[in-house]
């Protein structure tokens, strides 16, 4: 596929600064860039490496004076890095309506004519799949589980028994949800599981990566807020409620209970412990705890956790501590002499 | 389904304190109950705030005075919440005995006649399943491994070759058991796989989230003790051993040859060394790494662990060394004037 | 099956040292071993132990004086070991060559003739698979994926469209290459997902735990070097490029666009940070993380990550500061106290 950089603008809703004539057929980064890709630059620090990246094209957000290259000037370098790769996608066939004739339905499985079923997959009685979803090979939905429209499940995703998920949720590879969580009474000198008879509720536009464990409620239900995006490798614990529009990156730990915000974003391997409230806007760094409930707006960083701020100070104050070791000694030999001294005298 | 308050106590052998005739419908968390909702007091922080909850009846160890609200008084309040979900559970149609249509299965494999073996299941040469198991959609159990009586395997499980797992044990979907260990020998410039020829042993009464992955042993078996419980996306290294009713949350990381004594808490992400011997009783906080042996009993926090009470007060004077930066150079300076100060006078 | 300790020897290349007649049946570690098996010595450390053990042999690079024990002298008991389990690595029916009946694979890919698909085995349009591979069930390989000679892909991976996996890999259960990475471009008060057209390229004789998940690429590719070995429970994000023969332990996490240079060894739950560059041979201890980019050769360990010497030295000053607090306080009333007898001499 080739298009020229003028061609690209258009479809783009962009505007050409300089010759719009080149041909294009990829996009890449700005560093490994020939003539034949576009790049893009999203902030002042990548501009300057613009110069000398062999691009045949850059997507700017502001014309970059002197720039000997065809500049495609748009609103949001973001959105528009987005359409580009849009539109250089590789050609993928599409998966096809209906269900395989290897897949496993359910008799009572209402599932919509436009929706496809892939090869292997299991659903289970009562489950109900929208139209435009696609559940690819090896999943399985358990009873009476419900996916909604335009749903993308894939190959060997588990969904276990009634969960709710929502329109338009991607679910990536592996992911299973609706796992019994982790809760146990000690009886009589034995860990007894205590029954889950709760569900998960996952909103629209969530999506999850691969490797992701969502356990079901004891009761009610564990829920993932609209917008939400997870990376691989997640864990939520039985009766969590994650609010919407969060970020959580990979290896993130949520407990039992634990109730997250709006607009919360956790860094990798970072960690909320059971039953514990944190605010909206909320900023968890990578590889750390949150203990204790936490305020809206809040960056919260170590094991346990403490503002942001806080902690950074007494690490770089910890580096300096064997020198402080070193002084405290001299200043305890310096007194003593001026103590003696002062004894000598008296 | 509804039942009175006199029937629920009736069920789980406990003793109405008030109006039983209420109806209920299921079980709920305090906050969010209705009137319609049993709720439980397991503790005396929960009990200042039950007089505020909707909910219809209230299971309690000891009658709480002056609640307004029908009380359902048992021995223990855990083992009472169990029976009662057990009776709102949620109607689900039971797995079948036999082999699904759609099931791989070797001639010479002896699946009992009361095991249900569920769709696109593989089961190699020589393996076994005892009576009333249930090995669901999509699960791989590899040669000559033994699966007992009344175990359940979620969907996508993987069982390898020569592993044998006990009676009462369930694991989680998209769990791995058996996997080659990560043992290399470094030979002529390269890494060298080390052959493991081993297996691994779950015994009676395990229970195994998801995602996990537990390693098969170079010699012997990698073993997980009778009565443990294992949450989702835990390592277990090669020939380790995990002892009898441990408890390993979310995320645990086990190395090779690492051995857990009995009772053993590890919180998540909390890890264990390779090779290293923790002892009985032992509880390791959250993200912290063992990484030389523990004694039976200790509580372990850090990376690398130390004794908690240790770790906890190192921590709290962290936090002032900014403050004893401050003071230690204000310190300096009135040395110096005094030691000057003497100068001046010798 | 059972050999005599000079067959054995023999067969891996040694030279008995006593009495090579006795019976062998399986290798065992020093601990374990009774008289039938025989075991190593791979250090110092362990020589000692040695006298103590029921091994009936024992396999040395020196030979042990006044040891009341055969040894077998070979000139690399790593390499020595490796070749004594391969003997008695436990007999096993291979996987047959052809494509199972139960598989389901696109008309146009091309899988050789002697590569093995196993059963519910899904393979899409424009796939390759080279000869002496195995696809083990469950298995689901995405749209022109190739997949190279002699590799193994162990049940239920999945690897989806445009990936690139070259000879002698091996890819154990449950392990994703090529979900799509997290990045997203926040637009209009929502995150939307940015397209990965890249792909992921796994170079030869890479070896890959269970549970792992590999990003594919925005543009270009995600890439693992060769003779690299990946443990359990891995995330590696888009775009980052793993050199040669690294470790990555389990729990490792590698943000997007992250670079490792060859020979990198990363511990337990180690991790590097978005866009860092990680040397040559740089070993990052466990439950670390790299946030800033780490020149070849050094030993990183923190959060965030330190010279490994440096920050043993603060924790080491750490457990002195409870102490220290106590000796600034002190210090701090006998300067009050001089200052004060100054005062009043003046």
């Amino acid at each position: 596929m080739q298009l020229t950089i003028f061609e690209i603008a258009e479809q783009i809703g962009g505007e050409v600064v300089g010759d719009g004539s080149g041909k294009i057929e990829s996009v890449s980064a700005i560093a490994s860039a020939g003539s034949s890709n576009i790049t893009f630059v999203s902030d002042k620090k990548h501009a300057k490496s613009i110069a000398g990246s062999g691009a045949g094209a850059v997507i700017v957000s502001e014309p970059i004076k002197g720039l000997d290259k065809p500049q495609v000037l748009v609103k949001d370098v973001g959105a528009g890095l987005i359409e580009v790769l849009k539109i250089f996608a590789p050609k993928l066939k599409a998966a096809k309506a209906g269900i395989d004739s290897t897949a496993v339905v359910a008799k009572d499985a209402k599932i919509s004519k436009e929706a496809s079923i892939g090869a292997c997959v299991v659903i289970e009685s009562g489950v109900e799949v929208g139209k435009g979803s696609v559940i690819s090979s090896g999943c399985k939905i358990g009873q009476n589980s419900k996916v909604g429209d335009n749903c993308r499940l894939d190959s060997n995703v588990v969904v276990q028994h009634n969960c709710v998920i929502g329109n338009n949720v991607i679910i990536q590879s592996n992911t299973v949800i609706g796992s019994i969580g982790f809760g146990y009474s000690f009886i009589d000198g034995a860990h007894r599981l205590i029954p889950h008879n709760g569900g998960v509720v996952i909103e629209d536009f969530v999506e999850i990566g691969s490797c992701c464990c969502i356990d079901r409620a004891k009761f009610g239900n564990t829920i993932i807020g609209a917008g939400t995006k997870m990376d691989n490798i997640i864990q939520v614990g039985h009766n969590a409620v994650v609010g919407k529009c969060c970020l959580l990156v990979a290896g993130v730990l949520l407990a039992g209970s634990a109730k997250l915000g709006n607009g919360v974003v956790m860094a990798g391997h970072a960690g909320v412990a059971e039953g514990v409230t944190v605010g909206d806007g909320v900023i968890i760094a990578a590889k750390s705890a949150v203990t204790t409930d936490v305020k809206a707006g809040k960056k919260m960083f170590g094991m346990p956790a403490r503002s942001h701020i806080e902690m950074l100070r007494a690490q770089s104050s910890m580096r300096r501590l064997p020198e402080m070791v070193k002084q405290l000694k001299q200043l305890s030999l310096k007194v003593e002499k001026l103590e003696s001294s002062k004894d000598d005298k008296e």
